[in-house]
């Protein structure tokens, strides 16, 4: 089984990351503090890119593990393998993190269970430990360690949201999409476009999270418009790319599709 | 437990396909990028041989799996298994792509459950590797290898559907049944018939396709067309040929069972 | 564990079916093709026994396959035991009948679990193949391999149906109860009766199956018919082995049993 | 796991069992066919001490297993397990039955998963065979082998019933409650109290079985007759016997309680 | 796993139990003959304590087994367990009453699951037998073993109840709060206190349990009115006592503890 | 798999709690009795750290258990772990507590399923005596020995509640959040900030607590504005650590977020 555990060296490039508002001032001084961090967004906002930026500027190992179903205590803290006969333990990326003082970020947490939930407690209160019951042993998180865990409200339903005694224990930021002018910047970066593309493709974004009553359950992300970007920088006509990285991406309905593509076709620029 | 894993050698011969518009030039620009590709069609309409095509034409071995609601992300990672008293590691067949460069195409994933999706989301985006916490390793996803995922939205619900985070990674291309003449020439060359009797299974099958209000759940297939063929092939009745690659198979009902063959009667040709 | 797997010898003595439509016809077509076929019929009305009469006109060996809702994939294609210390695979019935180039007739597969049958997919189309991830092996199925799968029309529910990907890839033959004149001569060889009472059960058989409206879930089928049969042959008077056999085994409702015995008493020959 | 298995040898008593009807009849026919026999009543009338009389005069080994909701195919048919370091293959009180000729009762089987009752398909045909997937074998049924089922049609739902399929290979017998004189001699003798006695308490069982609109799940049984005359025997009074082996066991209601004991009370004889 | 089995010597003191009505004598008859005896009545009204003192008096061995939802009838027979590289087999609770004629004492047995209770059918009939499948033995039971088991019948639901052929195996004994003067005298025993805050503490509960259309789910138990007398033994004031260990212990809704608490002022004693 | 478990030794240094009403007498008289605690209260009102108060006052190891959906008894109780080839039993929380006489506090045991909390039955009686069924032994409780579980009435419900028999077996206590100025005082010494500070934080956590009809789930609680207070400790301004700390920690909705905000704004000191 894997988590979809993901370990960032902190020899690797900056992150590329442009800050919107004071996220990073709270996220520095929950950092010192040792508190964790809730962070809320859509999906595609750059949540991630805003941890790994942090991890970065803090010298942080970061650890990231996506959130699923069926993902278990085990699954964060470790567990006992067979191997060549003998059992070992295995260490989970909770417990790296713990061990190492590095941030551990769990990704849609909100997608686990609360069984896997419950056992960042203590990590995420004064105690700053993690008891591990099958090592007989309570391990105190090392200097450094924080709890960072990210989920977007535009998912959460009574069946699934995190529950009330695990949320109050966080510093809570709230991420949204960043302005134009960023966004503009941001496409262009990623993709390898040049400005007036990116800033088409921002306007385009813009237009469809703008939609009045919108049928769509996501709007277009950030992450949408750079896939688009990638299109253009790959030779495909803006309009071809726009359909397929992000109208067909965002819907299946062919009457919304439809409805989707005259807004793009009037936003783009007359040849 | 098998996942219905297919390898294709490149050296397997030149798979059929006839293109319809232009979904080869977008998956194209998408694999040179190295983006994801989300295929979206009805059953039957060639999506499968679309990428054994464009695997072909690459020159990347294609893997392909198909998706089930028991399907784990072990299933995709792979395991370790007991052999002659030692405990082998096995990849799976998403490990064996992202080592080799190659396709693996995840067919029908809407069908698997939403840990066995959120796996594939750190190759899926810039990050392109595939942590295993199993082994304690992440591996660099090779040059060359690409996720290509499919889906029938005819059969999208409320509960099954593919979470918006996953899907928005992807670029989506949607594909239809072939126009007439395409669809004529595909009928005839896979069935073994002569172009008239592929004609008249296209003109039966587009006129079942198109019935108005239809309350058949799936249309009559490229695939199906190709079936009722093969009986011509092996010397049955045009009609009685019909009527069981087609006509039974689309429906247990006997009142429309009825009416489908009044409507295939007025189609054949008059001896 | 066991899946009510049978296997038949060619070596076994011809079984007793009379044909009643075009059926076989399209069966050989569909054999000589390597199509898989989907025979539909209500309960006891001969599926089994056509299936092994034609095994049997084929000299191929037939492996039957019970579904249950708990079957699963590899309850099909095989499994490692333990055995004497050792890990030993062994192969389930559908991969014997791959590698042997047997028929593999899936009993009312409809109700086990869609990952049973999701296996079956590259077996039924032009791939004719089994993945095997555990064995990390893929085999090509053996000239001679054919999968028929069977499944009562009645029973189908929203919840238990076959997918309509599975399902459009065989060739689908209906059966239905043989005309009088075939059922009594069924009747009597398989019972052991004299052409008279069989063709009094018949009768009966008939009469129920007509009733307008029935409350029954099922008809009296040829199986039972031949069990009632039986009990004549063994000394129990007619209206006794038909109470029995048919009216108690269909239904506990005292007031349709009362219904269906005066039904029956109308039809007894005068003595 | 256990499954109720109870075996019992030729050797034990004659049991105690009166004839009512022609049940006995229609048993030796159906054992002289080796068909299956479906007994269906009431609980505690008397449908295991049938099973038992028949065995005993049919001179076959009875197995009786006792349906659960959690009973798999494995409990009939064995499983390999682990005894000092060695795998044992122990079969299951079926394969016992098929193996030794004896009958096999599977009492309540209703209350079983379908995928139990699946497996005895092959064996309540024509076929008489078990399959052993785990063997790799496949057993003809010793001569004498014979299938007994028996359910309680009041407690058949929709949930839970027997399924089509299986249910029209047997030959159904209903059983009820003996008439008063024959349960009069079965309650002194069973009980071990005098007629006059065991004659009370038939009159009350009766009369609570007439109660017209009867608010009870289940009616007053032999079975529960017997027990209230053990209690007469060991010294308690009538009343308080019939108290604490019929009216509290039959429900929890106070206000049916006090109704049942005004009834009871009318009934018993003045001193 | 554990199943709050619990073993009570016969060395043990003698358990102090005051008799209501005739439950005695009907438990006596029943241990004569060996039927079990199901126990109805409410939490904490001293089924437990009746069942050790009928224990002590009749010199067997008390074997407590509390149900729960989880229960497995290996929780109950017993289970094969590694120790040191063996398999070795370890008798449940109940298999070791059966063995040494104990009183197997199933409490609140309707919260297991029916696969737990189907296997004390043989047990609990003619038969006095416990089939091992596991051991391919079965155990006759040895003389003095006795099952009994109980419930609270206010807790009965639809879905959790003792099937009705399980239940009419029983004689039924229905227990219920004492009379004042018994009560008095238990919680000055149990608690330690004097006679007069016994007598207050009783008429206090008595008066909770009397409340016309009472909100409680459950009535004040003659357990709780002994906690609360332990809570006056350690020197807290009767209010505060019975404000912990009655009222609040009773419910979490403000309005209902108000006004609990307002009988209660009105039923202690000016000082 | 770990539950959370956290062990205090008792050289750790005084907890900070300050005292509200009688709550430590009461339990401190359960303890001297040995008799269980129910401690009800809204999450981060300080029952952790009321009980690591009285555990230390007492001079007693203190075991806390975080309670979970998925918690088994086993987790509680202990179970056989492979360890270098040999099977070792691992004592779980509560045996260890039993073993050594500590106070065992299982944190939102409601979370639990009921098999889990069964087990604790005959600890929280007379009996104080854990079977475990695995050792085949019973042990009897060290003294000192006390079980204490909390739980949040607000989280009540139906499918979660603590069923009645567990629950008539503790005294109770109730716990709220402190009045303004112990609540103050707590504040200021757990964030490191002043006394205005702490008390406009108070201020602010009080107004949200009696907003009219709020719909908020939960109110600001005692550690909400701890961990404001600790942001304002690292430099942030009090609006940026309140709405970090306690807005957006209580909710997604953004007009509650916007009408909190005004209510903050409010009770800001004006500069």
């Amino acid at each position: 089984m894997t988590n979809g555990v993901t370990m960032i060296e902190s020899s690797a490039p900056v992150p590329f990351y442009r800050q919107v508002g004071d996220e990073a001032e709270v996220f520095r001084a929950a950092a010192r503090r040792g508190s964790p961090v809730l962070l809320k967004g859509p999906t595609g906002c750059g949540k991630t890119r805003f941890v790994e930026a942090m991890a970065h500027e803090l010298g942080r190992e970061l650890i990231t593990v996506a959130g699923h179903e069926d993902m278990t205590s085990a699954d964060l803290v470790g567990r006992f393998l067979l191997k060549g006969g003998e059992t070992v333990w295995v260490d989970g990326p909770l417990t790296r993190a713990v061990r190492t003082g590095g941030i551990c970020y769990l990704d849609e947490i909100v997608e686990a269970r609360q069984d896997t939930t419950v056992v960042i407690h203590p990590l995420a209160d004064h105690r700053r430990e993690l008891p591990i019951d099958r090592l007989g042993a309570t391990l105190k998180a090392a200097p450094g360690f924080q709890l960072v865990i990210s989920y977007n409200p535009g998912y959460q339903s009574v069946l699934k949201s995190i529950k009330e005694s695990t949320r109050q224990r966080f510093i809570a930021i709230e991420l949204g999409f960043p302005p134009p002018a960023v966004e503009t910047e941001i496409v262009a970066h990623e993709a390898g476009v040049d400005v007036d593309t990116a800033r088409t493709l921002v306007t385009i974004g813009d237009a469809i999270r703008n939609i009045d009553g919108s049928p769509l359950r996501e709007a277009s992300s950030t992450r949408m418009l750079i896939l688009a970007g990638g299109l253009v920088a790959e030779g495909l006509s803006l309009r071809r790319a726009v359909q397929s990285a992000i109208v067909e991406a965002l819907t299946d309905d062919h009457d919304i599709i439809r409805a989707l593509g005259e807004l793009v076709d009037a936003l783009l620029p007359r040849p």
